[in-house]
Parts: structure tokens; C-alpha cells; sequence
């Protein structure tokens, strides 16, 4: 598990595939997002969409959870909020999601000597290569015990 | 529904409350943010978050509902991404959230006569009136048939 010491700039972590399918998509949707062009494929072709697409949060969602598998931030991945978060492309039926996730800060904490913070700047590209999600997260992540300031 | 026409700064919207159970609140965290906070009460305690507490994806996902409900806006609510997205406080077992939403902007695209921006700034609150997300959506919306440039 890493702590803010084992963070530097640059350090890059790289999330294995994710599959994505049109049931997932609309369950997801059902629950959270029921607009026309996230539950049937025949309704979105009418849309902006042009046809079934991901709601945005099942794409973050889905995100969360290779980030979790993927960066193993001791305390776990706690994220105060994003400083960033863009959807530029739809995610479809078939589509095979993977995220890069690059540190771009790495700062200690001036009010709490035992933690700090980690911005990473989180990719995720479908299997043509094109992103689909870019997220700014900040994550509060504990300092190495005895290394506290 | 409204057209781009339809919004001006200023104009609000309060969706209804919704009711979040711990049920839910570890189901959204199996599928999609497996971490002890997420999870389970007793393994909480020991975390940041000294309770079990929901995902924020999936606080993002009942704030969406909710927009969806609330936000009657025509072809649909469609972000192409958020200026800003906090998590300022904890959502629990038992909260009752509610959205207001609050139009910030209202743009003609450049590029696209028959659209535009409706910024929103987004706050959801708990039932004693603790602010647990802020987020600042970038809608795009369509301008009134027979009205565009």
C-alpha cells in the first residue's frame, strides 16, 4: 500500500480492461440516469447520442472501481471532490474501457501532519484509443507512520 | 420542457427528497467502489470516515436522479462535463438529500445556431441542511424551433 511518500510526479498507474455492455448500461440508467438515449438503443438513435450511450456517472462509476483495483492508496481512495471532470465521447455497448491515471501533485497536508494530498489526473480511453472521461480527483492519502512531521 | 430561451440566471430548481438506506448505500459500493467505508459499518469505523458512508459516485448518481426529475429540459439533461465537483461531507444511512439547482449561465453555441449552455450550480443537501456535494454541470441544450439564428 502507498503512502504520500511513495508518490512522486509522473508515477503512472494503468488499469486493466473493462467491458462494458448494453445491459449494464441500461440497469445503470434504470436506477439512476432514465433518459431515453442511456435505456434503449431505438430511443437514442433519435437523440444527440445517435444511439444507446452510458450515463456519464456509470462511466465514472466505472472508473472508481478500476481505480480502486489499480492505485492501492494505504487508507484507501478517498478523494475530497475533482478539480476536473470532462465527457468527451460516449461510451457504447461494447466498448472496452481502460484508465491511466498520471500524479500530478503531491503536496503534505499545512493542518494535519500525518496526511496529505495526492492530484491525479485519471484517463480513460475505450478500445480505439479515444478518451471517453478525464477526472482531476484530489486524494487525501495518509503520510508513513513514524515519517509524520 | 424547456429550450435554451426558457433559462436565465438566476432561475432554480428543488427536486424532492430522497431517502438513502445503508442497503443502498453497499450495494452501489459492490459493484462499483469495493472499500471498507463503502461496505460495512463495523470496518468503517476505523477510516476517515468513522461510519459507513456512501460512495461519492453514487451520491453523484442520486443527484442525477433527482436533476433528471427536476430539470424538465428538452431533448434531456446532457453534460459534456462539470467545472467543479466537491464532496464537502459525508452521506449516511438515513440521510435525506435534496438538489437545488441554481442556472449560473446561459450561452448560444458559436458553432451549433440550433443549441447552447445552460450553466447549473448544483447543491445537495442533507435533511439538517448540510451541504454533501456541490457540482457545476455545462447542459447542452437545444434553442426553440423556429427560433434559432
Amino acid at each position: 500500500m502507498l503512502y504520500l511518500e511513495d508518490f512522486s510526479v509522473g508515477q503512472t498507474f494503468v488499469s486493466r480492461e473493462h467491458a462494458v455492455d448494453a445491459a449494464a448500461i441500461t440497469a445503470f440508467a434504470a436506477a439512476f440516469d432514465p433518459q431515453p438515449f442511456h435505456l434503449d438503443d431505438a430511443a437514442a438513435r433519435g437523440t444527440l447520442f445517435g444511439g444507446l450511450a452510458a450515463s456519464g456517472w456509470h462511466t465514472g462509476a466505472m472508473v472508481m472501481r478500476l481505480m480502486v483495483e489499480t492505485v492501492p492508496v494505504a487508507g484507501g481512495i478517498i478523494g475530497s471532490g475533482l478539480d476536473e471532470l470532462k465527457w468527451p465521447h460516449p461510451v457504447r455497448p461494447g466498448d472496452q474501457l481502460h484508465v491511466v491515471a498520471e500524479v500530478i501533485e503531491v503536496r503534505p497536508s499545512k493542518s494535519r501532519p500525518d496526511q496529505g494530498w495526492v492530484k491525479l489526473r485519471a484517463t480513460t480511453f475505450n478500445q480505439a484509443g479515444t478518451v471517453v472521461m478525464v477526472i482531476q480527483p484530489n486524494l487525501i492519502v495518509p503520510r508513513k507512520p513514524g515519517e509524520t512531521a
